[in-house]
């Protein structure tokens, strides 16, 4: 049978590996990558999207496998000479990973919309496959927290995650409209796969941009999700952490209770089978395989699992 | 007696190297160096100002002796990195380099002015004395080729020169006004002093942001030149190539006659004596010395004989 056309929805490094599997399973015009921007932020006057470059440098073979992002044999003269010139610097950004900001910028700047300038930089690196904006219109993700709101970034890497939150907010997400690409695949895939990315601050924006909700609701084709939390704790980064704040519960079922009515099945790791019949009790079924990507093939084996779930699905 | 407070005029490589002279010997308040901008060009979106970095770099003690610009011990792989993704990296610059452009064009996007951002870049670096540019304004030096008009880095760096020049034009200049710190130099200076700098492209744009020809004509103490020509050959760029296409005499007599009611004295090479009564006929004085600077101390000995000249000064 033909393949199914993928929109893959992703943060950065958990969505990152996932939409790496899924590409290389699938004919590249079957796959579009849409990635969440409110993480992005302006630093030295250029244009960073942190997620949307973990997922083009998972799919250009680039990333820095000591970290899951940035660019591998990265090296910090550009940041450390920024740094002596007055700048703050506890943004890390690499010799390399500068030329895609600074490449991002002057696109921008010529007039290119973010999915235009993103198109092209997958292209020059070698991406067959659609990686997409959510949205081309800003979107900044507010952390509100005990220390204040804070910009992600700032919550995030400044702040390393210490501060309480009591809740987040999407600014701008309210003007904004999905990516042409991104409203194209809600129309024309055959199903939804949720990267295991944060559901809060990752998953949270895109879902935010007004229509994605309701086109997901609605959405025909089957909706799969993998779980981020792996035996209550995050694989990678703050989400076990800021469930737990806001009160939620902090394993496969907290993800399951944030996608109800959005998802059909949620794919949890074998470590998590007992919440099988609570994930259930959200309206979807609980796959349980193995869903810890530390290698290739660990990523190329989840991937084709849940293309093979899709392929056999019937409602 | 008290140190003169000078006013030098600089291009690039061969202004640098003077400039670093004097604020050897010179108490940093009584140095300015003001700085051709007029080369000044947009790269990756990023404001590139050749000239105010070359003498910047040399003041800090961090150019790269090999070339005279750029940084000492610099890579490129911010560059290689923009290129593999379609940009033009035809304009060499490194990874240090980068930061001084980044950091430049944000504080610019920042509201600051050229000086401003100049002065915050400079003080970072370490250097006490002023580094200003001409203008704050936008001036774009243009060559008037056999290959039509070309921007100047396109003809000096991408083309090398190569085309035949048959004018020079200075766009942007008649709206311009020397920047602050120039102005206050040429009101307060006891002495001018022109670097051995391109009188064409590196001087010219100076000259001709309005006022400063006036000012410099009508400027009450010495006004010393040293000629960049030596022996009939530039001793770095294309000045002596220029001059030629231009009908000019290619020594230092055709310097000195660019400076005709703007000099008191040209210093040229001990190689170049034999033009001392033809420079004395364009109405100022012909200082005979070593005038290469090679070293360090070359820079130090040629500063301190001109800084000398200044004190011993009477019409």
């Amino acid at each position: 049978m033909p393949q199914p056309k993928i929109l893959a929805i992703a943060g950065g490094v958990g969505g990152a590996k996932l939409a790496l599997g899924l590409a290389r399973g699938l004919p590249p015009e079957n796959l579009t990558v849409v990635v969440n921007t409110g993480d992005d932020e302006t630093f030295h006057g250029l244009h960073v999207s942190p997620d949307l470059d973990s997922v083009t440098y998972a799919l250009a073979g680039l990333t820095n496998p000591d970290t899951g992002w940035g660019v591998a044999g990265d090296s910090f003269r550009t940041l450390e000479a920024l740094g002596r010139l007055g700048a703050e610097t506890w943004f890390g950004l690499g010799d390399l990973d500068f030329a895609t900001h600074i490449r991002r910028t002057a696109l921008l700047a010529d007039g290119m919309s973010l999915s235009q300038a993103t198109a092209e930089i997958t292209r020059h690196l070698g991406i067959t496959c659609a990686v997409v904006p959510m949205t081309d219109a800003p979107v900044r993700t507010i952390a509100i927290t005990d220390s204040g709101e804070l910009a992600f970034q700032e919550y995030f890497v400044h702040r390393g995650c210490e501060p309480r939150i009591t809740g987040v907010r999407f600014d701008g997400a309210d003007a904004a409209q999905p990516s042409p690409a991104f409203a194209d695949a809600l129309r024309d895939a055959d199903a939804i796969v949720y990267c295991p990315s944060n559901p809060l601050v990752s998953v949270g924006p895109i879902l935010a941009v007004p229509g994605v909700r309701d086109s997901i609701a609605n959405f025909a084709g089957p909706r799969i999700a993998v779980s981020p939390i792996v035996g209550g704790q995050a694989l990678k980064g703050p989400a076990a952490k800021m469930m737990g704040e806001l009160g939620e519960e902090v394993n496969c079922v907290g993800v399951a209770r944030r996608y109800v009515g959005l998802c059909d099945a949620l794919v949890i790791d074998d470590v998590d089978r007992e919440h099988s019949g609570a994930i259930e009790e959200c309206g979807m079924r609980a796959v349980v395989t193995g869903t810890i990507m530390q290698t290739e093939f660990d990523k190329e084996r989840l991937a084709r699992e849940i293309v093979e779930l899709i392929a056999g699905w019937s409602r």
